[in-house]
């Protein structure tokens, strides 16, 4: 019994805010990304796959604005939390792959890191690729970032 | 034998249009979706994803604008017929895993009616969560609404 | 073993350059695609699919603009040698879906064309299909295209 999801996710600029992205911290950047919590775009797809695959709602059923404990909450933390709460209800996570998608922070150079932290958070193969879109649309004019995430969960 | 299939779709708001998604009507909305069809976003999402998964074409090679059969059909109408397809085409519906993205109607207070109707309809589990894009693009500015949405199937 | 993978890929229409597509060439078209390569955004998708689910980086990391040999090479190379690092990596292609979002050039009358070659490049079923976003977004302003890719593949 195998099981796919699918989920994205958008956030604007904020100038001034601190990046993080894919659960890493680009101290480089003089913008990170608005939000109720940190605007990972990268960790708040695949949660939203994951839930999905697993049929357990999506970010804002699970995680609510009304919800204190989740405010500026980090990436990572919702990446354990959807983990956890797929684990419980019998699914086990087969992979992940997400791609990041605009102009800035270059993820080249620390994809391999960011692979890494995914992977162990969630315990399974996770990919991460990264792409621009031309100078076309909302992540071309670098008004911000978007991610798309697919995942496998099985029947544990 | 399993194939992944992937599909979106985008139409505008039209005021003064019943706004009907996800085979579902929302009364108290100002404006529905323009198209041939009712522009069920994440109906036809869905469709694409399961004809492709089925390597059976789009929605416009199985249900063409100038079929007048089509006009005007309802999402659901178009979500039975392709199940009936897929099926007579020799693949069973593993699950399906959709997306709506933009800022109305507020599927949350509906999302587990949708499910149940879509997953009837389908006869495979069918998760459905939505996203907004942070004010971003044409889904933030509030011109329209897209889906996203992924299928798996295996041979019968 | 199995494995998904997801990829997006988006370029501008450059005019007076040939548009090339799915690996086919469109000689009625006034505009091509702009790019380092020959901007088929079909096959980068596809591309950036089969690598995520390979877990072997990108498009980027693996075709780099400052590699000479890259430079307007066209999708179908760039297809093939993605099959073979794939296949190198242990990893058999399942079966393909993209879909090209945009206005033109349409893809109805070379769908089946164009499905039969990628199949027979990826050794594997490839469906792609073709939707417009009603005139929303940079797509439907006409001003390049767009392409999403989901892909399987397991362990030989």
């Amino acid at each position: 019994m195998i099981r796919t999801g699918i989920g994205t996710d958008v956030h604007r600029f904020a100038p001034g805010v601190p990046m993080w992205l894919a659960g890493l911290h680009f101290p480089d950047e003089q913008a990170g990304l608005a939000g109720h919590s940190d605007g990972d775009v990268v960790c708040h797809a695949i949660c939203d796959a994951l839930l999905a695959a697993a049929r357990l709602g999506d970010m804002g059923s699970n995680y609510g604005t009304s919800e204190p404990e989740w405010a500026g909450a980090p990436g990572l933390v919702f990446l354990r939390e959807t983990r956890r709460r797929v684990e419980a209800a019998g699914w086990q996570i087969v992979n992940v792959s997400v791609q990041l998608i605009g102009n800035r922070p270059r993820m080249a150079a620390r994809r391999a890191e960011a692979e890494d932290l995914l992977t162990a958070t969630l315990g399974a193969d996770t990919s991460l690729s990264a792409t621009t879109t031309d100078g076309l649309g909302f992540t071309g004019r670098g008004e911000g970032l978007a991610a798309i995430a697919t995942a496998l969960v099985q029947r544990t």
